[in-house]
């Protein structure tokens, strides 16, 4: 007979609003339009307990993971349908009023150099996350980092056209319900356009010329970077309501520090 | 003559929550009762950024911590009276509503071996903010995470005794004005008083066996733990009204993962 | 016309004996007896500098890489192979003695829980490096950490069989030609055996007592751990002569800081 | 009566090179020519072990650290003093031919802006190791990392004088025995001036502009920067035979990636 700790009455009566697990990493697959996209997420997997109840079960939580992961050659919809399945699976083996699932990965896709259009591959860093509760529609949140660059327009003005320039990290975070969420092609695009110029893993000669012109013809603050992330979600994805936030941060190459710039809004279709 | 591009009009007109630097890195002396420390703390400082100016003075924020932390034979009275005079600074420079400095650093304490009694020293991870809003009192978060363990009473109470046991974290953050603050060491207590034990840089035998018999008689769940943390924050502080918030995280052995509990509550000294 | 800054002489005629790029992230496939698998490296991809040239080529470095990667849906024979051809294509566009690249990147395997027999998804870290120099065959090097445990046989022996275990990292590191590289299976497999018991994702309560059981009828030091990975390489890859390196680390459960063991043995065939 | 497990047969007779502490954290204070310094260093502190011996004692490492840094008032006159005392105080408990004690630790210092003259305060990275072997002079490593900065000359001279630039990394490592391990300022100057120009915490706009004005006076490939740390090692402690080797890592303004050089040279006072 199993003893069942995790049904008794705890020490103290405190609700807990998340337990879970964390720093899980697993593997799958998604394929859409033809397209297939291989994920190695860092997995955190959370619910809420109630005050009078000691613990979890936290192996059911891997558990309705795993399943809904089935195997390695299965083929799922999209990130945020797998996290939703998860969820579900989950609901029907614990008793919670809130789950949440957010996985953290990398995420390859492909481009062209400016000038002389050689392919170049790009991966950025994604952060999607699945929240289900009692008595609310399934929101997500998805957030997307790409690296691209400022340049100091206020040095520009007072130093004869001289200035320094810098790799610069631009974050574009996005919560709505399923069918409000963009797909990540367009955030990447929202965020590279918003830079200085965007970067490329593979530059030519004329790239780079072609790249550095750019940057000196278009000097941005990191104010100027967080502001057109936001502008550009606003006009991209408007007859969505998202709550849409946005950071630029620049790796200042006159400074050891970084400079920082955050702002949110919220779009309106209307 | 200066071009001043930082108030020029943006292209576009969005407020900005948070503009400044990040990732800096200082050092500073404090000194209170007659013991000194010495802090290494990497800088996040930050002001809004109202929607019609294209940009912040940077330079000036730098300049008010440098000013405040003088030079390096200057001692503070506290860290948080250090970052409110940094952001009093900082106001008369800088026109801003809003105004946040926060210090990530590493803390310093000794404690005594529980069985040998020989002197060991120990270090912990501190995240002190101080937030000016106006109209408003000056608030202050305090965050400290300290290395304990956990020992699974479930596995204990199902296998003859045997059970699993592992490195983990707690963490307790408060949040409140300056007076209701509490001290680091007797936020460290609270912590190190809610693990199954306490660690030790230094264990001789008899001390080992101490800590690990203590383990034993006392297994809890990361959920006992961050409980134990919310629970002793409130008895500890109780003559005040704080916002407490606690996490526990185990790096179990016999998983890749981690497990985690959260938690919040508000003390009420009433 | 273009200034081939590169070729002209250097400042300080000093040989530099690695320049390139590093923390390049990109993605590719491998299929292997019909199992395929999917990789997203952060590369590291360098060439030796002759004392009288001032710089390499950097855009040459990535052309090299890309063309060889080819396309999103080109599947490659193995790492090693796939690297072998980098370093090929290097070695025509660039004149360089040495050449070397370096992935690292998180690798998913399947596993079954050891007393439900359920299926369970494992990542753990691989590196990878090929290093091309004149006059030499081609060598690997590939490197493992996986994520096992230890449990203290000395305080097992003073303590009434009381003890305390942890999360540990074993890591196993090959030096060979091309024909003598295991294959990461089975290098896993020596980490894996090596431990006080491996871990798993998912465990079932039968299988956390079938582990919590192991463990304690194992108890091991990181000494032991780190001489059993040796000890296992040795036999497992006895037909080959390979350089091998071991390195076992504790996260302790009663201290804050970890425990470390290294060592090295070459293995032989004869 | 203790059981002695430590100095048990090993199940294989392996010799194992390092063994003991790591990511320990500590704290201490060095005062030379009444400058004092704060540390709050990241320890790793290892022997090695005999083919035939199953364990070392850990906490005799942690107690020779303890006992030897005293209490938290005791001034050291340097790092390598302080480890030279730690690896003699283990060397009377251990029976080893091999120690070895590193130090990671955030090393602060002032400096002055470069056209108005205000006082900045500095923070880089110092890895700082002692080893002491059988029948050897105890020697050092001492490895500085300093934020500066390159400016591309390749494309300045293909793009009528526009090019790019961004924030680099300049490491400086030295071996060597006692007296010729150079100090830290000596170390810092190099590194700081083999960039295309140093940077600063603090830059007002006239600093600024002179620091943006010398950077495109002053383009630099990683490559040039590496060889200048080699170059200026070799003129400033040309007294002494060190072992010497450096490297520069560039966060491209204009990549995603890094570039990085890499070299090594020998001193000779000759």
């Amino acid at each position: 007979m199993v003893v069942d700790t995790q049904n008794e009455r705890p020490m103290h009566r405190i609700q807990l609003n998340k337990v879970g697990i964390k720093n899980l990493k697993t593997f799958f697959i998604t394929e859409r339009s033809g397209v297939r996209h291989h994920y190695i997420p860092t997995v955190e997997l959370t619910i809420d307990l109630p005050a009078d109840i000691k613990g979890i079960h936290m192996s059911r939580l891997v558990e309705s993971m795993t399943e809904i992961i089935s195997d390695e050659f299965s083929v799922h919809d999209s990130v945020e349908d797998l996290q939703i399945r998860i969820l579900q699976a989950l609901a029907e083996r614990h008793l919670c009023t809130h789950g949440e699932v957010r996985f953290d990965f990398e995420f390859g896709y492909t481009s062209r150099t400016p000038a002389s259009k050689k392919r170049t591959w790009e991966v950025c860093d994604v952060t999607a996350t699945t929240i289900m509760e009692e008595g609310k529609p399934i929101r997500h949140s998805v957030e997307i980092q790409v690296i691209g660059n400022t340049v100091c327009p206020h040095c520009m003005a007072n130093n004869e056209g001289l200035t320094h320039m810098q790799r610069a990290i631009g974050t574009l975070n996005v919560v709505g319900v399923t069918e409000q969420i963009p797909n990540y092609g367009d955030m990447i695009e929202v965020i590279e356009g918003s830079f200085s110029s965007r970067t490329y893993s593979l530059l030519k000669l004329e790239d780079e010329m072609y790249v550095t012109k750019k940057m000196h013809d278009n000097p941005l603050f990191v104010e100027d970077v967080c502001r057109n992330i936001l502008q550009g979600a606003k006009e991209k994805f408007s007859v969505r309501t998202l709550e849409v936030s946005a950071e630029a941060r620049s790796l200042e190459s006159i400074h050891k520090h970084d400079v920082i710039a955050k702002g949110r809004i919220v779009t309106n279709g209307d």
